[in-house]
């Protein structure tokens, strides 16, 4: 679990120079910065605000149009009530504490965390070993102490990494029984932090100008989805199963959010909501689809017991086995890992990790989280719960509306039982102002007492009720104003309120773990500084074609508009750069940008009107007429062909450009 | 400019019964509903989720693909200091009222209006003529008093019309005057407001767990690009001009936003912010090729003299004549015409409208207004303003970041002037601690007093200054550490701070318009009741086929999934409804969503595959092989040919199926 981050190469990979990349092409950049900017607040250059609509676009095919979900677009704006409801705010926090003497704000479980294992590359260096280090942890960036070089028990060793696998688990009050247990202090001051208290995440505003309506800022846009339910399940003409996505901002007040892309406070979220009958096992229609997809799993009481072993096995034998809940859980795992893969993600630094019990959000009863390896550890970018019916029970015993599903039985259902039958104009008479209070004292009776009462009736021609309130507490009824018999009923509709099973996607993660997925150095045979290439495959790359001219000569230029326009025209984005550098260069820059494809006019072009294509990675080139190339480009960018496909369809090329250039 | 709304066709427009129909068929739908809604909160349906996203796919191929626009994502939440110096946080409000005896809040301008129409409408009432009503009014629906049959003296009548027509050139204090000086009263309590109050309409929040960075939720997309400029302008290689871009949510505290679409607190925008040199008349090269569409434009000055006159004229003339400032202002509004036309509104419900000199926006030096006729009457739906350098200058002055650009003279600069030289060896020991004050007064010179100093010394061999705080409070230098030329200096860059043009569009607005603009009711022969269509161009029409088997017969099934498939590998959007409704009845369900074609599969299609096509609009239908009909559809959704194309292309089709169903 700790070894070390790695490039697509195997390159030990540098957080350093691949952010210094980053930054300068514009993927990211911290917002506000010329006023100093603010923490966990990132905005997109265009490189990065392409690739983010890039790898929307995928996800879009990928779950939407593949299962005619029922996309929605709900507010951000929503008000306290809502919240309140959901549970979010009450129980949405992270625990801080605080340090009295400088007044330094501390999420508990990171400064726990932290500081133990710190203690723990204290005793390797006292023990001589080599400290493996993460290169630059999210969770404790700012606290990232250097404790001494102090050897510990081995049984201390053993417990500390025992806390540390299962830190996801401990709640407020035992972090800060740890913090007291083994003394953990703030190195910056040297004293121990404050008990921790409850901080909730969510940003706060007012609605209206009189300020008397509070709502927040959506935490996740789940919520704007339940609330729609009966609305959708309607426009699906009453069909079930059906899923609602939403694609959007949500908003996270996070404590401590020093980690560039990784724990932001504004992020893009990407969730569905699949509704599914909780009778008859959760069962997917297309789950044979995706049965022996092998996933690579770290289960709830393997954490438990203090160990992060993970295993790799088919989702189908998982769910089979009981280790995944059910068949639509097992469904959306296995297409969430077949969306990584399309996207580019690499498979060897990807699993699913269950969460514990204590770790679960208060709306779920399972999640797997996929968990992407980065330079900051194994990263939480989508979780999938089944969050059963705990929202839409809420929200419908808050407000009444009817958040259920309603069915025609295909078989009638027939019930047997005792059925009481008032005769009304007896009854008011009898009961006066009471008869509401005892006919709903009848009403509550059980089958059991409604048995017995049954047998008083017809032995004694009365029954005798305890009814509190009414008279002494006890009534009579005689059998000339009621009847109690055991009849059938027929139930020809079924109501009950569906499961929810939540695939819920953090894009920005998604699109910072393939940043490092994809990156990689090439070295240079002269001996040159290593160049930054990033190798998106060609249907999230930022931009498809670079386009350049062999020189600056005019002939080439109406042709570069022309093919450029041409390509456009066919929905592949591109780039020309005519700029005076040499084609070396510009490549080089292309490589950074992570464009895939190279396209060089030259005076062949001119007189031929043939083009060379170049693949980034391999850096070999193709050549053929336009049509053909654009027909390749197509055949790369929508993910039908690689380009050993293509080496093998068109001729290759070695020219000799560069040189003629650089001369 | 009071003339009532119309549908497509001409027939009077009942906002009711669309209403209704985009209800219903979940085009938007009030926020929170089932906890009682939140004013100006709204969400969208699957229907208007994909008719938005089709919108913004057009905007962003029209303008960003079209002129290789830099794009960006930049966060909403803003800290307070950058809208502090943006003028935001003081001039970013509206004038709103208090009625002192029940606690209403009014829109001062809102009301004002409000209350003079109904007067107005009185006047017309009692002299027996025929009101021509707005069915609903943003601005005024809860206001909306019917004032008593009242006849006003003739000149009253003008100078309410006056009012009127330039209500939007009002602030506060102004507002505040009108209602004295015309007795406006709240209907409801008939009594007079308060004196206007300016209401911030931005949403504010606090960022991090410790509360003390004030923020607020970003009420235009267009700081975030601001503050990016130095950074996009590298990004694009250092050249200009160029312009960034970003679509994403923003957010105004509505006073009253009690109207639908139009007037709410969360909604989509997608602004462009276009870097020009601020010499050389802010020209544009593509100018050329917009400049012959004809616009309908309102000007400031028929404005003011408090008239609604409109004029047809050709962009160019406009510019031509100085009533558009600018090519690049003017090559922006044609090109937010022609956006316009492609997503199907209709021109002839279109205008161009100059700000008033007190309407424009604090930051604003000319404006000019997209606005949509609808049943709301005109409808800001686009701004089109020339920002000059103020944002950039306020940015740069408060943070010291140096926001402009460095261009190489092309040509240097050739700079004749006085200049000082000091003899630092001399200088120094001469003035000792003082020798920088002096200095500074010395470089503070103007070139006429260096002009006189200069003379003084060849004449005198010394010069007397004054500089405050040093000695007597004059000094004299010796012309042995001083020398005063008239002498040439070369400047080989040039600095300049870049004006900006900037088209800012309210996505939701447009959408709302549109729909009103595409729709219309068909008559039937038999008398039936009038159904609702929304005839939405293909390329933003939410789905684009419904495809429906001719009978629940079980050969179908296979066909239309086959069929489904392939329409989605080709990227066109489908539904299909084998729901046992009659076909006529599912044609209209998607004539109510807007879905401009229909395949019917019948048993011709299992024997010899030939499917029939259908057109939303005027009912006819083709038939032929998939291969052509596939290619039908995507030319139509590409927007490259009519149905009058297709229909001449391919056989007409005249079946009976929807009989044989009925029967």
């Amino acid at each position: 679990m700790t070894s070390s981050a790695t490039t697509l190469k195997g390159q030990p990979l540098d957080k350093g120079v691949l952010d210094n990349i980053l930054r300068r092409r514009l993927f990211y950049t911290p917002s506000f910065e010329i006023y100093g900017g603010v923490g966990g607040l990132y905005d997109y250059g265009p490189p990065g605000c392409s690739l983010q609509a890039n790898i929307v676009d995928v996800w879009r095919k990928h779950f939407i149009l593949e299962e005619d979900m029922l996309e929605v677009d709900t507010t951000v704006l929503t008000p306290h009530e809502v919240l309140k409801t959901s549970g979010h705010v009450d129980k949405f926090a992270d625990w801080m504490c605080k340090d009295p003497k400088n007044g330094d704000i501390l999420r508990a479980d990171h400064f726990v965390e932290a500081i133990l294992e710190a203690r723990l590359n204290g005793n390797k260096e006292a023990r001589g070993l080599k400290i493996e280090e993460k290169e630059e942890d999210p969770k404790k960036k700012k606290r990232k102490a250097k404790a001494e070089a102090v050897k510990l028990e081995d049984a201390v060793v053993q417990e500390y990494e025992e806390v540390l696998a299962k830190i996801d688990n401990y709640g407020g009050p035992e972090l800060g029984e740890l913090i007291k247990k083994y003394d953990l202090r703030n190195p910056l001051t040297g004293i121990q932090p404050s008990e921790p208290v409850a901080f909730n995440l969510m940003f706060q505003t007012s609605i209206g100008p009189s300020s008397n309506l509070a709502g927040f800022l959506r935490p996740e846009t789940a919520q704007g989805q339940f609330l729609n339910f009966a609305k959708l399940l309607e426009f699906n003409q009453s069909q079930m199963p059906f899923a609602s996505a939403c694609i959007g901002k949500s908003y996270r007040n996070e404590i401590s959010p020093r980690a560039g892309l990784l724990r932001v406070r504004e992020f893009l979220m990407a969730e569905i909501e699949h509704y599914v009958d909780p009778e008859g096992g959760k069962k997917h229609t297309r789950f044979h689809e995706v049965k022996d997809v092998e996933l690579v799993l770290l289960d709830r009481d393997t954490q438990l017991s203090g160990k992060t072993d993970t295993k790799k096995i088919k989702i189908g034998e998982a769910v089979e086995s009981g280790l995944v809940d059910n068949e639509t859980l097992g469904y959306f795992i296995a297409r969430i890992y077949l969306f990584m893969r399309r996207i580019g993600i690499d498979e060897s630094k990807m699993r699913f990790r269950q969460h514990m019990a204590n770790e679960m959000a208060h709306y779920a009863c399972d999640c797997w989280d996929c968990e992407l390896f980065t330079t900051g550890g194994w990263i939480e970018c989508v979780g999938c719960a089944d969050r059963s019916a705990y929202d839409l029970t809420v929200h419908a015993n808050k407000t009444g509306a009817p958040l259920v599903v309603r069915e025609r039985r295909e078989e009638p259902l027939v019930i047997e039982e005792w059925q009481i039958d008032i005769e009304k104009k007896k009854f008011g008479p009898l009961f006066k102002k009471d008869a509401k209070t005892v006919e709903a004292a009848l009403e509550a009776t059980s089958q059991e007492q409604r048995e017995k009462l049954a047998k008083e009736l017809s032995e004694t021609g009365k029954i005798t009720l305890e009814v509190a309130g009414v008279a002494d507490g006890k009534v009579q009824v005689a059998k000339d104003s009621i009847t109690i018999e055991f009849r059938k009923r027929v139930e020809n509709t079924r109501e009950y309120t569906p499961n929810v099973i939540e695939p819920s996607f953090g894009i920005g993660r998604i699109l910072y773990s393939l940043m490092e997925h994809c990156f990689w150095t090439r070295g240079t045979d002269g001996g040159d500084e290593a160049r930054g290439v990033l190798s998106f495959p060609p249907t999230v790359a930022p931009t498809k074609v670079l386009i350049v001219p062999l020189s600056s000569n005019e002939k080439f230029k109406p042709l570069l508009k022309t093919l450029s326009q041409r390509l456009r025209t066919t929905g592949i984005s591109n780039r020309i750069d005519d700029s005076s550098a040499t084609i070396g260069k510009r490549y080089s820059r292309n490589d950074e940008l992570g464009t895939p494809l190279g396209i060089t006019i030259d005076f062949q072009t001119v007189q031929d009107g043939t083009l060379t294509l170049r693949d980034r990675d391999s850096t070999t080139q193709v050549r053929a007429d336009e049509d053909k190339i654009i027909e390749a480009i197509k055949s790369l960018v929508e993910g039908n062909k690689t380009w050993a496909d293509i080496e093998a369809e068109l001729p290759k090329f070695e020219g000799q450009e560069v040189e003629v250039v650089s001369r």
